[in-house]
C-alpha cells in the first residue's frame, strides 16, 4: 500500500458530519436565491485558456488539463480548470446571450481550482457560492441593493450568529481621494484596502513614501473616509458631503439609493464604509465586503460589486453586473474551528430500525416503510448477528435520536438515546411521539 | 473577439431549463438516498494518477492536471480528475475507515471527466449519482435489495415513466455456464452482455469461433438465459434450477434473498434477467441493469453490482460494498431528447412583481417580502421604464405563472399568465388564489 493513496495534499474533502453542514449551508443558499428569483446555473469546469488567461497576476495559479495518454480527446487547444466562477459566467452570457433573457439573475454554487501553497484557510479545490444579476446595455442601481439584501438573507439563514455587511461605493471612495487632491489610481486602492490589515498610520507612510502624498493629506483623507457609518446615519453623512465633482456626486446618488432600498434583515447590520476598497480592477460603483460579529479577524467571508461591463472581452454587447460571492469552504473551516454550527450529526437518519432475528426482517422492513412515509428517515440494521447494545451505541455514534425494535408481540419499542425506552401498540402513536 | 470564448467541445452545460430539470432529478434523487440512511459525500475531483492509474483499459481516458505556470501548487506527484466515483470512494473508505462507522451507506452526486471522442450521449464532463454500502469483513444479502429498493425509488420520483430493473448473479449466470460444460471466463461472460445489443445468433457463432464452444452447448445455455423472470415467478424458476455446483447453489441462494425482500415499488418492475453479466471485471455476486420502459434502446440508465472487496488496493482491511450508479447527465439528455419532463420553466419564481413607477417601488419590494415570507419566489422588475406588456411578456418568456402590480390606489392586480386579470383589495386574499 503506498502513501499515495490518499487524496492530494490541498484538496478539501470532508467527513460525513462535515458534509451534512455543508449541504445545509448549500441548501440555505440555493432557497433563499430561489425565493427571489435567481436560477441556479452551473458552468463546465474546464474551460479554454484563451478564457482564463486574461487577468495577469492570476495564471500562476491556474491548472491545465491534458490526457494521461494520446488516443481519446484531441482537441488542440489548451484547457483549464477554472479558478473562480465569475470569468466562466462572463463566459455563459456571452456566449449563451440569444438564449437568456436579460436582467439575467442567477446563482452558481460549484467547486474553484487554484494551485496555491496550501495553508490554512486556504485550498487548491473549494466550493464558492455566488449570486449575480446581468443587464442589458444598463441595470439600474436597485440591482445593488437587491444582491445585498438576498446575500443578508442567506448568510443570515446559516445559522452562524449576526453579521455586518460593509458597502462603500468606489466613486464615492474615489471622488474623496481626489477632494483630498490624491490620485486615486488603482495602487492608492490597493494600499487604502489594506487600512484594516496594517493600520492608518502604515497606510499614511506608504502613501507618502510610494505615491509622495503629503502626511496632511493622507490624514485629512481618513477623517473622511475612516468612521463606518450606520445604515440610520446614512443619508445625513452623504448629505454632509461637499460634492466637489460629478464623480463623487455620482458615488453619493448611488449610496443613497442603495441604502434607501434596503430593508430590515433580522441579524444583518449595513453600515457605510467608505473605507471599502476590493482590491479588484473591474468594480466600478458599490463594493461589498461581509464579517461575522465577533470574527472579524477571519476578514470579509463575503465580497463583491457592481461591474460596468462583466464581458467585454468576450462580446461587444454591453452587459453591466453587480454580484457577491461566498468562499463556502474557507466559511466552513471558519465555522468548524469556532463552533459556530454543530457537527455532531453523522447521518440525517431519523430513526434507526434495529433488527434482532431474520423472522422479524419484513415486518421490521415494512414498519421502515411506514415511518418513511410518515416523513422520518430510517436506516434499517440489516444485520441480525448484532446484539442490541451494538446496535443503540451505532445509533448513538451517528448521531441518530431514535432506535425502534418491531418486538415479536407486535409492540413496537422506541429506545431515545438520551432518555428511556418506551412500549407501543402501534406505529402510529409511536411516529407521533417522535414529532 | 475569438471562437474560443466558448465553452471546450463535449464538456456539458445547460441552460437555465435543463438546469432546473437536471437540479429537480438531483434533489429527488437525494430526498429518496437519505430517507433511507444514505449520507451524502463527495470526494476531491482531483486525485494521485496511482490512485486512478489500476483499470488498465480506461487509463487513456484520464485528464490529468498540471500547472500554467511554474509557481505555486509545487507538488511533484502526478494527478488526475477522477474518471468516476467507485475509485475515489474506495479510495476514501479506505483513508478514513478509523473515522466512519460500517456497514456505511453513502451516496454522491458528482460531475467526473472522461477525455473520450464527444458523440451523441457522450459527453467529456457528466454528472454521476451513486449509492453504495460499504462493510467490514461482511455485508450481509440483504443489502443489495436495499440499494436495488432505494434506486428504485429513486428512479420511480423522477416522474419519467416506469423503469424495469433488471438483476442478475454472477454465481448463477458462471454456474449455468459451466454446468453447459463452457469455462465462465470474463470473455466469455462479456460476450454473454453483448447479446441484448447483437444477437443470440451472433453470440453463439463467436462463442464457437474465439471459445470453442459447441453450438449444442452455446444453445442450451440459451434455453437457460436467455428469458426474464418476472418477480411473481422468481421463487419457482429457482427451485426449477438443478444446483449441480456449490456456485451455482449460492447464487440461486442470494437471488432468492434478494427478490424476498424486494417491496413493491409503483411504477418499477423487478424481473430476473439470467443474461445480465455486466462488462467491468469486479462484481462478484448480484448486477443490476435499468432501463425506461419504451426507451429500452437507449440501454441501461442505472447499472451496478455487488464486489467482494471495494479497496483491495487501498488497504488490506476487506471492504465488500454493493451499489447503484446513474449517469445523470446522459439521463437528462435522453429525458430533453425523448420529452419526458417539462422543460418550459426558465426560472423558479412563482411570481414577478412588475413596477411602473418610482413611486410604488417600496410598496412593491414590501409586497415582494410579503409574498417571499408566504413561500412564493417572487422576483422584482427593478426597471420602471419598461411597459407594463414587456414586463407581463418577460414573465411569460421566463414560464412565471403570475405577474402583480401593486396599484396607487391600494389595490393588488393579479394577472395569470394564461388567463384573466384580478383585482385584491388586499396581499392575503391574493396570495390566497396563488395556492
Amino acid at each position: 500500500m503506498s502513501n499515495r493513496y490518499i487524496n492530494p495534499s490541498g484538496f478539501a474533502e470532508n467527513l460525513p458530519a462535515e458534509q451534512l453542514v455543508e449541504n445545509k449551508l448549500k441548501d440555505a443558499f440555493k432557497l433563499e436565491a430561489e425565493r427571489y428569483g435567481y436560477v441556479p446555473l452551473e458552468t463546465s469546469a474546464v474551460e479554454y485558456m484563451d478564457t482564463l488567461a486574461s487577468k495577469g497576476d492570476i495564471n500562476k495559479e491556474i491548472y491545465t488539463i491534458g490526457r494521461a495518454l494520446e488516443e481519446g480527446d484531441s482537441d488542440e487547444a489548451q484547457r483549464g480548470l477554472h479558478f473562480d466562477l465569475t470569468v466562466p459566467f462572463a463566459r455563459y452570457v456571452a456566449q449563451n446571450q440569444g438564449e437568456l433573457s436579460f436582467p439575467f439573475r442567477r446563482y452558481q454554487i460549484q467547486k474553484v481550482w487554484r494551485g496555491e501553497r496550501p495553508q490554512k484557510g486556504r485550498f487548491r479545490e473549494f466550493y464558492q457560492a455566488d449570486i449575480d444579476v446581468v443587464g442589458q446595455q444598463n441595470l439600474p442601481i436597485h440591482f445593488d441593493a437587491e444582491v445585498a439584501t438576498v446575500m443578508a438573507r442567506i448568510l443570515t439563514s446559516f445559522g452562524i450568529g449576526s453579521v455586518t455587511m460593509h458597502i462603500n461605493n468606489r466613486k464615492l471612495l474615489c471622488g474623496l481621494i481626489e477632494s483630498c487632491s490624491i490620485t486615486s489610481s488603482s495602487e492608492v486602492l490597493q494600499l487604502i484596502d489594506k487600512t484594516d490589515k496594517i493600520g492608518v498610520d502604515d497606510v499614511v507612510r506608504l502613501l507618502g513614501e510610494e505615491h509622495q502624498v503629503e502626511e496632511a493629506a493622507a490624514r485629512s483623507l481618513f477623517e473622511k473616509i475612516g468612521q463606518s457609518i450606520p445604515q440610520s446615519e446614512v443619508a445625513s453623512f452623504l448629505d454632509s458631503i461637499a460634492a466637489e465633482s460629478e464623480l463623487l456626486q455620482a458615488g453619493v446618488d448611488e449610496l443613497r439609493e442603495v441604502f434607501s432600498a434596503l430593508p430590515v434583515v433580522e441579524a444583518c447590520t449595513f453600515v457605510l464604509n467608505p473605507q471599502i476598497a476590493r482590491g479588484l480592477d473591474y468594480y466600478t460603483g458599490t463594493v461589498y465586503e461581509t464579517t461575522v460579529d465577533g470574527y472579524e479577524k477571519y476578514g470579509s467571508i463575503c465580497s463583491g460589486g457592481r461591474y460596468a461591463d462583466l464581458a467585454s472581452r468576450f462580446t461587444s454587447q454591453e452587459l453591466p453586473g453587480v454580484g457577491l460571492s461566498i468562499g463556502l469552504t474557507r466559511l466552513l473551516s471558519v465555522i468548524k474551528g469556532e463552533g459556530l454550527l454543530d457537527f455532531s450529526k453523522k447521518t440525517t437518519s431519523d430513526v434507526m430500525m434495529c433488527l434482532l432475528s431474520d423472522d422479524m426482517r419484513s415486518a421490521t422492513l415494512a414498519a421502515a416503510d411506514e415511518l418513511r412515509q410518515a416523513g422520518k428517515a430510517v436506516e434499517v440494521n440489516l444485520k441480525t448477528s448484532v446484539a442490541l447494545g451494538k446496535q443503540l451505541n451505532l445509533a448513538e455514534t451517528r448521531g441518530i435520536p431514535y432506535a425502534v425494535v418491531v418486538e415479536q408481540d407486535g409492540n413496537y419499542t422506541l429506545y431515545r438515546i438520551e432518555g428511556e425506552k418506551q412500549i407501543f401498540d402501534s406505529l402510529e402513536s409511536l411516529t407521533q411521539s417522535l414529532n
